[in-house]
């Protein structure tokens, strides 16, 4: 049998997977990648489970995606943050409180991005896009350096600790088991002391000075 | 049919299962849990990959248990360390750099067990054992805080970091894209270096006096 593939058709074939993908994130974003799962995604798009099929290979592959395309929004909002006009250290605290606010409205998908539990090709994606932030900061530290304003001898294993401190600080608060911990009556922390509370941990780390905090 | 479990049965069977576990170890230790496949660990234990199912239901499940049991040898270490005689600030100091050593020494177990991308099931495992080094370092830093030696407002907050900063201070020097990269001509870290500025970050970062560190 002969088959056509028009332009038509692949146009529809990318707005169905661009519909796909966002469907994909409004499951992610309410009930993290555990409320993933192929069948209540057909059903939300409106399709049968096979053409799922046809779009991505398997629900890690679909993940992953979801995982790049959502992850890389926050680099990108990030990488802005930190590139405003203004000292090294002004831009940290300013990248780190948006970045833990951005967080902080997002819980359910924050979470999901940092440390649910998930297929191994969305915890691939978690490694690059780790690299990713430590790129950011890499620049920003050795901007802060050259300036004077910060006092690090390995830029690079000092982004590193600064992605990792920031990402356990806010899956802390953020996950289920601390929820669970607040519901048995620990005391629940607010936005605002998290990201002071950060924004000092990580000033403090690449010796900032004290004025500039 | 009647079937009898005596004593001695169990008994093997419990020595069986803690055999299996040793060479599933010795497999991730070499080569990450990416080389845990129940048929070449079946071909170690010198059993049929059939009797392996017996002792545990799924690779995800002796997965997490291996994670568990490295994991837990780490935790009791790293307890020990920061438990010594000393000021607060001198017991993570020496923590740091234990730990960092253990870690520089297993390389490949290290990542495997911080951040080498595995089934759900040992993710899970991952976030437990996130929660018991931070409670480790909760204790340091409510007794720091206490001698004046740590400025710190959230402990727990401040806990979380400091885990998420060591994993990954040790994932990029450790992990197989840090391989990649320095194969490609960028500088390489010795573990001197990776050590001493993790342990410069987090004084810092808990507010310990220049004196201290």
């Amino acid at each position: 049998m002969a088959y056509r593939t028009t332009e038509a058709r692949l146009d529809r074939d990318q707005a169905l997977r661009e519909r796909i993908l966002a469907c994909a994130l409004q499951r992610v974003s309410a009930g993290g990648f555990a409320a993933l799962t192929m069948q209540a995604l057909a059903d939300d798009v409106g399709i049968a489970t096979g053409s799922l099929y046809r779009h991505f290979r398997s629900k890690g592959e679909l993940a992953a995606e979801v995982f790049a395309s959502a992850s890389q929004r926050e680099v990108d909002a990030l990488a802005v943050q930190l590139r405003q006009p203004g000292s090294a250290a002004q831009r940290l605290r300013e990248g780190l409180q948006q970045f833990a606010a951005r967080a902080w409205h997002s819980r359910r998908l924050a979470f999901a991005l940092i440390a649910e539990p998930v297929e191994p090709e969305v915890d691939e994606q978690r490694l690059l896009y780790r690299e990713a932030y430590a790129e950011l900061f890499i620049d920003l530290l050795e901007e802060g350096r050259r300036s004077g304003e910060f006092q690090v001898d390995q830029v690079g294993l000092a982004a590193a600790c600064l992605v990792g401190a920031i990402a356990e600080a806010l899956v802390g608060p953020l996950s289920p088991p601390a929820r669970a911990a607040r519901a048995a009556g620990h005391p629940s922390l607010e936005l605002a002391q998290v990201s002071a509370s950060l924004v000092t941990f990580c000033l403090r780390a690449v010796g900032a000075k004290e004025s500039t905090r």
